[in-house]
């Protein structure tokens, strides 16, 4: 039998109570068969900062990546708390984590499940996903400011493209849509303005398409691709794009495909050298926290991503479809996290 | 009688179909009373690259600069056109009149038209207006890369954002929301991510919010504000953002209220030392140029901010109205390019 250790970060706000619904959700799909999740839990994000003043420490990030895989449930205090004033959550844990741990792959499908209501009078079917680069772009952190704070302040951003991360994640997105039955990929990108980041990010998709015959491709601005999100989201299969533009296309992505309350994301490190760690897209949610009702579908789907991640596909394919189950019989009747959590394991444990 | 010397470019693809109905509304408009328009057209575009390989002369630039104002149509050759390979003519056209004009405000206005058809189910009422800044931030053209076309290529693009010219912009937001009923500005960044950019764009709106007490603040990261662009709309009164956010929130909030046929732009020098610039949002749209089946309605909505612009606010008044009245009748039959212009130049000239 096969032990796989969990790093699991609950995180702040409403994570722990998704996170606990998440890993619920996993014991009910792996109980009785011969894969064991050993799970360690890792107390980080605003709270341990309040506490202790470690956002990330060495020795957390050396345990964290020790493990196989990491479910993390988010991370971030109460906007504009002032304890939080000196601290970045999410550059010095979440970005961290990301950048450490190679992540260059951030996946994030969405899906119009059946039942579920768009904001889009019609949004016709809705099943794509994006890949989004995790470890470069605007993303780097490579920037600064001089005079900071006076009249002559000046403030820069850097947003840095390789070759090499360019190419790779550009690599796994064919893949990815390789597998897909329509194989269709759009690249979206700004290359009539930023035309360096933009330039090396069209000539790598050009060559690798080469390789990839099977496989449609198209361009289109991100501002062009914010309006095909709204008018006719059915002409995206696999996006691959920037880190920037990825964050930004994925929230509208959710957001019409039935919110971020469903929204699942991989960050993969497809080398294998680096634990992959899944996360649901929203964030802590303060404003609703312990109250239990934060919905945990995006953590339980963000589990399926983990389980399909690490090779177990017929478990994923147990989870989403008692996911789909679930949602497609929600109706109006609002249910507790934990109520949402337990009807999903209960479907899966009565397969 | 005052003389206003507008200068004209036409551009490509649909652009001159766009403008010729723009300025037969701004003659029905003004026929007859005391300002007269000398217009001069500017051959400018792809059209006239491929002829001169000039994108914009020195010359061309002097000239354009000693008008009024200007009128544009829409400027870029058909995408992937081998011979406009070495060219920019975004760049080296658009966005080089914003930057040289110094058009550091590029108002966008959102209205929801009672008529209009959203791809939102339930819209609510729209109507907003992004002032994104034009002259810094992503777009300044501060990029580069080594290497270039091998596996060890790196391309770099810098965000350049001054006090400067970040606060001019909000200054000018917070004047724009003031003068609104609700008084709200909604500042768009990703300060947890461009700690540096996002800092500097922070910083500025909380000092200049002190000198307008009446405007209500708040701030969102720009992957959630296409969030509530799609599920809530109606929270948005004022936007104030930096070039590449505006970029992408401007298509989208044009896509929600009707699409790009309807939207409007001004690039506007407050200081007046260079003239404006008023454009519809919407491209050359190559694919069905030449067919007079172009919605002129978004270039002649940049009318009527052009005349407003110029102190003429009775006549803009009185284009929005006969937009408005136009748009609220149209229903389903399509109408040419020029029978929808003339039929608003008939309504200005029937009251
Ligand atoms: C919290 C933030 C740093 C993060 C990001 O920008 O990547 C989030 O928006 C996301 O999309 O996962
Ligand atoms: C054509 C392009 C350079 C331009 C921009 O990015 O500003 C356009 O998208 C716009 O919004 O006016």
């Amino acid at each position: 039998s096969r032990v796989i250790s969990l790093a699991v970060i609950p995180g702040d706000g409403i994570g722990p109570e998704v996170v606990t619904e998440g890993l619920k959700v996993l014991d009910a799909v792996t109980d009785g068969g011969d894969v064991a999740f050993e799970k360690t839990s890792f107390s980080l994000g605003a709270a341990r900062y309040l506490e202790t003043g470690d956002t990330l420490t060495d020795d957390d990030l050396a345990a964290i990546s020790s493990h196989d895989a990491i479910l993390l449930g988010a991370v971030g205090g109460t906007p504009g708390d002032p304890r939080l004033a000196g601290a970045n959550i999410e550059r010095g844990l979440l970005l961290k984590l990301r950048f450490s741990l190679d992540h260059y792959v951030n996946l994030r499908p969405s899906v119009l499940h059946p039942g579920v209501s768009s904001p889009l009078a019609d949004p016709g079917p809705i099943d794509f996903v994006v890949v989004r680069e995790g470890t470069e772009g605007p993303y780097v952190g490579n920037g600064g400011s001089i005079r900071q704070g006076t009249v002559h302040e000046v403030a820069n951003e850097v947003s840095v493209n390789t070759a090499y991360g360019v190419e790779r994640v550009v690599r796994h997105a064919f893949g990815v849509a390789s597998a897909r039955p329509r194989k269709h990929l759009t690249l979206v990108h700004k290359t009539n303005v930023l035309v360096f980041a933009g330039g090396i990010w069209k000539r790598v998709v050009d060559e690798v398409a080469a390789e990839f015959p099977d496989v449609t491709v198209d361009y289109l601005h991100v501002d062009a691709a914010t309006i095909f999100l709204v008018t006719n989201p059915a002409r995206f299969d696999v996006i691959v794009t920037d880190n920037l533009f990825g964050d930004i296309l994925t929230d509208l992505a959710a957001a019409i495909s039935g919110g971020i309350g469903l929204a699942a994301s991989g960050n993969i490190n497809p080398d294998g050298r680096f634990p992959s760690m899944f996360e649901p897209v929203h964030g802590s949610a303060p404003d609703i926290a312990g109250k239990g009702i934060a919905d945990p579908t995006a953590a339980i789907l963000s589990v399926a991503l983990l389980l399909d991640h690490l090779g177990l596909r017929d478990a994923a394919a147990r989870v989403q479809a008692a996911v789909a189950a679930d949602i497609a019989e929600r109706g109006e009747a609002s249910r507790s996290t934990s109520e949402i959590g337990t009807a999903i394991s209960d479907r899966i444990r009565a397969h």
